[in-house]
Order: C-alpha cells, then structure tokens, then sequence
C-alpha cells in the first residue's frame, strides 16, 4: 500500500534529494532517504513503489520547489516588454535554481542516472519538455522581444552557467555570472 | 613507484573513462579499473599515487581525446572570416564530444564528485579555465565575427546542448541539435 501523508511524502522527497547531492545515485536507497529525513525505517518505502518511482518523483519534486515567485510571474505579465525584463526574470530563475544547490545537483545525477534506466529517462524527458514548452509558450504570449529560439539559447546557456557556478564556482565570479546572464539575453534575442 | 609505460598508462585512464559513465564517481576504484582495463590486479596502484590522483589524470586524458582534428585547426586559420566558418569549427567539436560519449558523461561524473573534493575541484577549475582562454585567445587572433562574449556564450549554450543529448536525447532532434548549432553561432556573435 502507498502511502499518502502530503508532508511526510514531501519530507522523504526532500530528504532523497540532499542524498543525492551529496552522496550520488548510487548512494540513493530508501534506507538512506530514511535516515536523511528523519523517520523511522521503512517509511520510505510505504511511500514509493520502487527505487524508479521514488527518483521520477525526485524530478517532479525539483520543478515543484522552483516555482517561480509571484513577483516574477507579475513581471512577465505586466513589467515592461524590454531586454531589461527578460534579464530581470532571467536572472531571478538563475538566482533561485543557484540557491537550490542540492537541488540542481540532484537534478544532474537523475539525468546521469537516466542514461542507464530508460524508464527514468522516458519520464524525464517527458518532465524537461513540458517545462520547455511551457516556456517558449510563456515568452510567445508575453510579448517580450525575442522567439522560440531566444528561449531555447537561453535554457541552454543558464543552465550551464548554473552548472558552472555549483559545480566550478572559480570559473566565473558572481559579479561575470551576472553579467554573463544580461549578455547572453541581449544576444539570444537577435537582430530581430 | 609510479610506473611510467605511456600506452599502459592511456589504457588504465581509459578504462576509468568507461568505469565512470557506466558506474558513476562511486564506482571508480583501482581494481574496477584494472578489471576494465583488462590487467593484472594492482597495476592501476602503481601507475596513481591514490584516488585523487587517478580522477585528475582523467580530466587530463579526456582532452588530450578531444584534440581538435587538422581540418578544424587550419579551418580555424584559413577558412573564410563568417559565421559559417565558426558554425563548421563549433559543429566539428560538438559532433566529436558527442561521439566521445563515455568521456562526456565521466567529465560530468569528475565535476559532480569535484563538489565533494576541493582538490580535484581546484585542478578541474584551472583545467577548464585554460582551455577557455586557449579558446578565446584562438578566437580573437583568428579575426572570425564575435568577441570573448561570443566563445563564452558558445561555451554555455553548446555544452548543455551535449549534456541534453546525451542524457535526454528525446529533448531535441538531431536536426534540431544541428540547427540550434549554427542558431547559437549567429545569435552569440551579436549586432556586431
């Protein structure tokens, strides 16, 4: 029987998540998540079928904890249709994606995971291009300089940047990151 | 002692390429290497002070892999001054990372694990940041359009562009990783 207690659930995702972080994919066993979150043993797996449900629901989890803020969303809505506001909610993303370092770190062993577990990277990939879509949907409507392809030059090269940072941070300094975000919008947007 | 048999030496860095993409940084030991390497057990301990050592020298290996080809440097040094020019060079190096898929995933594997280890993450750092400035320092003699915004911003957008397919290929096409190539040129050289 799976279990369905809304917090605890969320509790054991969150626990999953910083031992992914920390210890890898590999290190990832429901007694780890256990331990992690705090709860008597066994409490993950009353949770989760297997080992696969519990690391796609980790990916649903990270999109759930990276919903943008209310301020961003009124931004892309009403803030002015200029390259400014473009790199104003960019760089929100990228500050918000950045500060959940366990987060996005998890994130990078699911999908090396992926490359092993077909089911993983069916639902992954399933995850990742609804969120695209969702995106360039978002930018289309808002009126806001640029096209499709800004939004997908735009998701390729933060999401670097952000690997950079957590993974490299003596590559780029806050102060080139930051930069480098205003940059990489101005251009992406083209000669229109 | 360390043991200095160059070609026995490539085959053991070799064989931790293969370890690290299949079984991640928590795999990686000297007798899994060894093992895929095929030799005796305990060569690869004497060619590695430990582990650390070991991770580093596949850093080191995975771009003595990647060694641009003849064509792509004297492309780089004769080819026509356009965005063409620059789309061929960077297409090249995609396409050779791409095939060099087990190198990719292991590179992925040693940044991941380099958050655990300062050691590794300060010679990994000091790495990559050389070959970026080889890259702009290539970029800029070669009077090709764009400036060092342009090499970063290419540096970005394409390695996630291989990250993505390599772990989630269902994101884009081939032909859409194609396009996106020369979309990424012509945009990241800018208004000029």
């Amino acid at each position: 029987m799976v279990r369905t207690n809304p917090e605890r659930r969320q509790a054991l995702l969150d626990g999953a998540i910083e031992v992914l972080a920390r210890d890898g994919a590999r290190g990832l066993t429901f007694r780890a998540v256990d331990k992690e979150a705090a709860v008597p043993p066994g409490t993950a797996s009353n949770y989760f079928a297997n080992r696969d449900d519990l690391l796609v629901q980790v990916g649903h989890r990270y999109y759930e904890r990276l919903q943008p803020s209310d301020a961003a969303m009124s931004m892309l809505t009403e803030g002015p249709r200029t390259a400014e506001t473009i790199t104003a909610l960019m760089t929100d993303i990228v500050d918000r994606i950045t500060n959940f370092r366990t987060g996005y770190l998890a994130q990078l062993e699911l999908r090396l995971e992926a490359t092993r577990r077909p089911e993983l990277q069916s639902l992954l990939t399933e995850r990742v291009q609804a969120d695209l879509t969702l995106n360039i949907r978002n930018h289309l409507d808002s009126a806001l300089p640029g096209d499709e392809d800004t939004v997908l030059l735009l998701y390729l090269s933060l999401n670097w940047l952000i690997l950079e940072r957590l993974t490299l941070p003596g590559i780029f300094t806050e102060e080139q990151a930051k930069a480098l975000v205003a940059t990489a919008v101005d251009r992406a947007i083209g000669k229109g």
